[in-house]
């Protein structure tokens, strides 16, 4: 499977037109930066975690974005239960599982949400995704330790025992699910001393899938979109924090020809 | 009823001056920005929200603004017990019904604030003002999709009932209360797609009433401020991300030269 | 006691070298800023604030950084836990008392904090030192109101007291022990426009003290680096928000040069 700038641009002129409400419980470090990524691309995120309202809100949604960033019991709580309803009306669910394999209830909790409320994309680094499985691997905080070929094999079972895509990333995104597999080589190594930039990558997953029925083909574009506007912010920037500011400016700004002159896509 | 670009300046010099306290009890995704956007204006933002504290802090502080973008139980019965005591001390409130609407739990909230506690000022979006009074409308999230025309006779009644002004943000704002309108026809579209200056504008009106003691007048100030800020970064900017940042320095640098070009206020 | 150019540089490489894992119990104002500012200083930042993870997040952090600028009784009971558990494994602690003095609420946790649970370092403006021991000193909001010159006193009986070393920080910052005093001119007044910065020193302590093992010699760098990244930032900058932005950068980029022309400490 391929996926063309073609496509990819078809999906943005979508976001850009529906503006699809992106309902996002995620943590409080990139609550900020994940709204203005969605922002950017076109979409409309709402932030709800209240266990009296998540329902009603993934009901105006066309993605939930759930993110274990930072977790607590009454968050867990409102994660399944938006999960149950998102499922129950058919919309999309992307899960980021931050930070599991660094401590156990970050693991129990991606798992167990994994188990009852099987996502649509997990997108997650390699340790993460690892730890999803193995209770043998251990994550550095949030950071990426483990490489990223060692966690395709995992990544493959955990598509194939839960019927969803998942997404390691890293300096080369596998997309992955049974029976395929695409790598993403676009984006910029400064891009990882700017925090949350994973979940925002699992932001616009969200935004992505609202439109592309097709999460693997959904999960691939985000993640070329992520690349190519991190690239290009990358490239312009002076140091991390001009980097934030103008990858939001090349999203907003991303044209057809961005990604048709900079995608690197191998299958 | 008019305001001058003199009179918003003297504001603005008085906020440098004072640097009044201004209290929010806002939400988790635009805490920083409007921390930022206080700061660069000249005033002293503090955020607390534990009920243990939130009494005392209002009593140093010379306006509260109440946000219910991230709403949970706890900061629903802190934001009664802080407008509370800021109706006691005397002190304004400023109220942002984010997301009224979208779901009950928000609509219930902001109308049982407004109810129990009735604030100087509310400022939202066209949905949002109509959530407050008509069960009919409909929010989609966060975003306006009642025209603003519409919500004006909404307000004014609002205004009548609870003896507050009302801002209905969008392309125009409109401040409403039941005798008079002033609309300010400031800002740049690009504005919308960086998250929380609507949130930001509530929390400007914060800085205004604390040293002007007209709520209207404050408020007519505020979101003259916010437009005028707002385009001039947009102008400038090559996309939501600089907008956001060239923001904070055109509300740091803002000069009664800047007000006086650019103003454009109708009765 | 003086640092050198020289010195300061070395911990830099050796934070760039061993990106050291430091946990954060912060307020969610700041969140963002201090972990960008942690990554671009070279630093692994966590956040984790769950009574059910702190401890093992601890386990893998090499320092644990607490900041009560946004309280709530159980973000407290986790910094005991998280303070209990560094103190067990031989992490230093920095804390940040964020508006104590302002409420009975915040100057309680400080002191409850630092009697139970002594840090390596507090950090904080003349009037939350103050407000650690003196009853009668008062904050507005979290500004300084007070003089630096009277909090030494308080810092030197603090430090005396509880073995720790005291930061009083402003236009000149003092580094306190019982024995000694440091003066680092460094900084812009600019700065005290931006959201955070102060939280985004005691971060850079955590970073600091995780490599290197005085923390009187890790406070006095790492304040020296964020003043020095602040003047150049805010020389370059046209308000607040590029500051921020361009702090980022300078902290990234911050080369032994920058810091020979620029240091400048007194003893």
């Amino acid at each position: 499977m391929k996926i063309t700038a073609t496509e990819i641009f078809k999906s943005i002129e979508l976001i850009r037109c529906q503006s699809p409400v992106v309902h996002n419980i995620t943590n409080y470090v990139v609550m900020n930066n994940t709204a203005n990524a969605l922002l950017a691309i076109g979409a409309s995120p709402v932030m709800a975690h209240a266990e009296e309202e998540v329902e009603e809100m993934v009901n105006i949604a066309s993605a939930l974005v759930i993110n274990i960033g930072t977790l607590s019991e009454y968050w867990i709580n409102s994660m399944f239960k938006a999960a149950r309803q998102a499922r129950k009306k058919g919309i999309p669910v992307i899960l980021d599982p931050v930070g599991a394999g660094a401590t156990a209830y970050r693991t129990k909790t991606a798992r167990d949400l994994i188990h009852s409320e099987p996502p649509a994309v997990i997108r997650g680094n390699a340790s993460e995704i690892m730890a999803l499985y193995d209770d043998k691997s251990k994550t550095k905080g949030v950071d990426s330790a483990a490489s990223s070929e060692a966690a395709i094999d995992m990544a493959r079972r955990l598509s194939e025992t839960h019927h969803c895509v998942v997404c390691v990333s890293g300096p080369t995104d596998y997309i992955v699910d049974k029976e395929k597999i695409l790598k993403i080589k676009n984006g910029h190594p400064m891009m990882s001393r700017v925090t949350g930039l994973g979940c925002t990558a699992s932001a616009l997953c969200g935004a992505f899938a609202a439109v592309e029925r097709q999460p693997f083909a959904a999960t691939a574009e985000a993640m070329a979109v992520m690349g190519i506007a991190g690239e290009m912010a990358a490239e312009a920037a002076s140091g991390p924090g001009s980097l934030q500011t103008y990858f939001l400016d090349d999203l907003y700004r991303l044209s057809e020809d961005d990604i048709h002159r900079r995608l690197k896509v191998e299958d």
